[in-house]
């Protein structure tokens, strides 16, 4: 056991800091300016992206790819103490070209594609030079029942007809978004039980019949790429475009979302770590009542309460990664389940106490702090509801003590009878 | 000690209920429309005050004025229940006159008023036929602590001269919005103590010198009215709009927010209810693994706990009223940051479960639950953040405890020594 | 609506306070001293119950007794605060003949029992020479669902014969415990439904057969009267000790604990006032780097969350009381179980509290505050765990919105599709 | 950065899991109906240690000895998931030599202690033949904040004269127990701050003048070795007694505290264990409205959210031990404040759902979870209160950023003005 990072690590967080400091950090008022006029700052995008490509910093995020392939080949648990620098900045991510949902959808393309697949797609966005998105959840039903999602992937002739309306498909507006991998029910097999009914397809953008309804705010907040609402009104693809195999939708679905909820994990961990830098910052700035805020037990209880809650969720998070690592996606499940759960609760709280220490000024876009609180009450349906990932922990938990009931007898005092 | 409602606030509520239900939600899409275009619906709101006004409908919310004015005269054990059905819907109290901050700025005026100032403007406030704001809260201290506040009133000959920036200020740019009463330092006794140096000043928006810079978000959502950043810049008004005393600023904001609390605490357990309401209805729809929502027992637990503590915040609410009918105001005053407290922290309690009913689509605007949980996140900054209404109420249960130390004795069960 | 006490409750408040001061309290040391030792101080209580009697403050719990009987006559809503007053000491009620179990099983004797029954044990309950204790929850089932209720009681001819076993049997080992009334499976109708197959049954306990196991501490509390855990081994009591009718129990049951619960809660606030009051105090006495507790933050926090959350619970326990009294018990059955929980969890919350300020001295017997806290927890329980509560408010609250459904429909802001 | 346990730690966890599955747990009725008894099981615990000892399974907690001193060497690290297993039950760390506050004791003489201290106290301590106390905490003062203490201990001669009292001495009445080592002020340099006037010294038992006044229950449990109140009146040593130097108590209790309160942390976390592993059985065996309880959604966010805290807190405390093992006690400071903190917070959490699932058996001393809870309501005192390590933490991320004030000004949004 050992819970200081490698070196290796440690350079890399190092480097990608200073860039962070040297080019990013200085190019977000810029980039607030333009999205605040409802354009997407492509230009900003693309120079940054060329100075990180410059220096190595690209496609951190992916393990176990050829080494022909660019970009650093690293671990999970090497990745994401770098996914928590990114995370800082909302937009950040994709100048290392690591942002959602591109990342999980290289997985799968990488994992699942035919040769044909990879070079219509995964090497053009391992380039970063398309965008993707993934059509998943749906408004009509509740999809933390995965089962329920209906949009309907009907086999005709050489082609499947998709049929369906998917909402929260985020980075549809993207300027360079091109490719949406999109979930539904393909049924060839009726006796399937519900969890292999659902394939997944991939559908370029420009298909007739697909079609971008809205970019839906997500509590107020218009995501510069968008949670798109989508429609695919007998959208019609080869069966070529299929992703792996039919039926095996749900297990795409869980490969991609491991080392995905990862990411989203430890980038939440560093807008936790940003929120409580500002929170104290804040209160060693502001005066009421004749003391420093910093200087009140409650406002002191909350930060305290934030750094032991912070800390103890990356290494959740950590150990969730290193588990991936040396076990595979597959066995670590509830152990995801368990830091997705985890983390946007962490954000929520950790996020609600700096908007108080602020005052008013926390709510308002003069702060970073409405947008983190946003992202992170959103966070707790994005990847599955808490109730759904609750639900997977108390299941496995029960299951152990199942098999070994009466474990804890000798423990009772149990007066005889 | 009676809990019912008297026979002429149950016609009233029943009343009230029936025009809520023709006139004012049958309008509900229209407003939303025609707000996301970014306007404001004078027409379809100036028709329903017609209609509302006609009904008598009209100027609930304030007791004691002479017979011969405008509306029903109410007590704030009346009005309070009747405020809360307004406040299910954000734009409705304006239809009856009843809206924030006007209420609170036709209190002053009629307590405090000169009668040139209120025939200046109490009358054509009263007859809903201009609207006001208050400048309070300030961008640059922290206004918890309202000794903080710092906007310049500086005497100048027969004018007063003002200087300084507030933010928050509700209502700003609604088209008929005429008068902003701001509350600012005089400082004419250098002796003063700190509570004794801030005096209120009307000033006519169109003054030279004031200005509008932007209607700020509030957690990313754009109040139709305004919650507008404004700036005084050698703001010069007659020394004739001083209101009430110099020095007696603080007192008359006392004097201001106690119903205005009780009005703002009754609006947000309507908006309570209806998320409970809509929490139910989606629970009994919606089903995940094999059952409704409604049969899961944790989404049981987040209705009954809602429910519980709604019922008590509106009996803490109606009871602070009730004081301020027996006793007055002053006699109500820790009463009154109770209820603020309770009532703040209810809304985004129990908003925040309705959210997790509604999975995502409780994130979007197609649902007004963003709104709502926004507008109970700022409460608990509006009228005093939780931390001083916290910090009064201690205060006053620690100066009782004080008198009578020792009383606690006999109730424990030391060991001889 | 109006908040304030009657003239006569005020009184009656103002004399059981006296009562309290020059004759409870003086003697609790001697109480605990007894107690201390294992026994029961009967002569320091007779002696106080002769002077209570004597100045009226008798029987306060009962309503609706016929005017010959001995004792004041109370609705439950005058009742409450003095049960509040006399829950501040833990064996006060017992001087006013108040206590509990025998308060209910007055209340069922009262309304269910024959004349035979009332002489032989209402009129010397009343009288206060015996006391009673109530056979309910059995440690082999979970009792949150009543119906798992098995303790058998067989018709044998002109006797039932009764067998099982029972805990939590308060009072059975005081020393003037003379009565049982036990809840058991009757099943003379096979066909009858889970809720009509229990009855209650009168059982001295000198009857052969029923014996007391032990004194069951709880949270390693000894209760000086015994929460006890009693056998019934081929008990044999003639049929006419049955109570009421057979099959009705759970109906009987009902009636019981309607004013019990109340008397209950309002024990509870007294406690919980208790609570605050000792809280206070200990933070205005001690010194921690160099401030006094009452002047950090946090702990005025908590002296004002418990302030307003004492201040709810005892509105929402008094007006469930007038709703007893308005309606009666059946039409309050869902407001009992709110502030059955209520009351419960406010207990623990507020103790908690006070144990944190008091430091380790808290967790010592020299305070009463680990029974006050071991108490509230238990109360989390006794008539029913919290869950069975939420359970029941949640099902009322979704019955009323299933009867409405779509009456939240105009409040949403749904695109058209 | 790795989260496996070690081969050498895994071999030694299996060692004392078996050890504890075949000769500790199978004496717990015993040790239960003896200490029922008032007695001290002293034969059954010699008989034990001898085991444990022949196994090698022995003081395995204290870092750093010489080679030739008895038990096992081993870093905090690798003692921490064995702690956790001793934890489960109260009284089986003496089995192993491994009890509070004997390792703390220990570990000073060790540090701190003269060769002559060492050979009369180290060795026997060492050699499991005595046991002793500590005397730290006062009942006169708020011992939250320990420049309180105020028991004198006086020059006089060559002796020192020791006068107060103390409290919360655990172990003081365990059969073997000889040594108390006692904090208080010394005070020889008028001139030191509060920090430097406290010192150590070593009180053998039957010194004349010291007295144990009583065994204090905390929250009504009697602990068998006691957690005593003791007097110190005109005790008599020679200054040779003094461990360590004057005026560095504080130091010196540092020093003690660190590895300490990682023991503390990791025995809770092996009674949460069992706590939820108590929790599950029991849901998973009961029934109610039809269901186990295993299956009601409420119950399973219970189990699911104690898991994840559980194993974030586990985390957490082993983190501090290998950063004490690999940076000094000093260094972990702040972090063992942190898993104080944690771990007692958990305790009474996880506890408090497992008593809520167990029903009114989870209040009996038939089941652990009374003891459990109450140790855990403890230890939000013991080592500091809650409140103190809140303080701690807060202060350091507070005085980080100070250091770098200005660190998240590019985060910011802000308007120009």
């Amino acid at each position: 056991m050992d819970f200081g990072y490698t070196e290796k690590v440690s350079a890399l967080q190092e480097k990608l800091l200073t860039f962070m400091d040297d080019h990013v950090l200085p190019a977000n008022a810029e980039w607030v300016r333009i999205t605040g006029q409802g354009e997407y700052p492509m230009a900003l995008i693309d120079d940054l992206k060329g100075k990180a490509r410059a220096q190595g910093l690209w496609n951190l995020f992916l393990p176990g790819l050829k080494a022909d392939e660019p970009g650093v080949q690293l671990a999970n648990l090497e990745y994401a103490p770098l996914a928590e620098i990114m995370g800082r900045l909302s937009w950040a991510s994709e100048i290392f070209n690591c942002n959602a949902p591109d990342t999980g959808n290289m997985e799968l393309l990488h994992l699942f594609g035919t040769p044909e697949q990879k070079a219509a797609w995964l090497t053009p966005l391992l380039e970063g030079q398309v965008r993707s998105c993934f059509g998943m959840t749906e408004p009509d039903v509740a999809s933390s029942d995965a089962t329920n999602i209906s949009t309907s992937i009907r086999r005709d002739g050489d082609h499947y007809l998709i049929n369906g309306r998917k909402w929260f498909t985020t980075g549809a507006i993207h300027p360079n978004c091109k490719l949406c991998i999109v979930m539904g029910v393909t049924d060839s097999d009726p006796e399937a039980n519900a969890h292999s009914r659902h394939s997944m397809v991939l559908v370029p953008m420009d298909t007739p019949g697909f079609s971008i309804v809205r970019n839906v705010p997500i509590m107020n907040h218009h995501a510069p790429e968008g949670h798109c609402e989508v429609i695919f009104r007998n959208v019609r693809v080869p069966v070529s475009n299929l992703l792996g195999t039919e039926g095996k939708g749900f297990a795409l679905a869980q490969a991609r979302l491991g080392p995905g909820r990862v990411h989203h994990c430890m980038r939440t961990i560093g807008q936790c770590e940003l929120a409580l830098e500002m929170m104290c910052e804040r209160a060693l700035g502001r005066v009421a009542f004749g003391k420093h805020l910093s200087d009140f037990a409650n406002v002191q209880d909350w930060i305290a309460q934030s750094r032991v809650e912070i800390d103890q969720a990356r290494l959740l998070v950590l150990r969730a990664a290193w588990l991936m690592d040396q076990k595979g996606n597959a066995a670590a499940r509830v152990d995801v389940s368990a830091i997705k759960l985890v983390a946007a609760q962490l954000q929520t709280k950790v996020v609600d106490r700096a908007i108080q220490v602020f005052g008013a000024m926390g709510l308002t876009p003069d702060t970073p702090l409405p947008d983190l609180w946003t992202w992170g009450r959103a966070m707790r349906f994005f990847d599955g509801p808490d109730e759904v990932h609750l639900r997977t922990i108390a299941r496995q938990e029960l299951s152990v003590v199942r098999k070994n009931l009466g474990r804890t007898a000798l423990y009772y005092n149990l007066p005889t009878r």
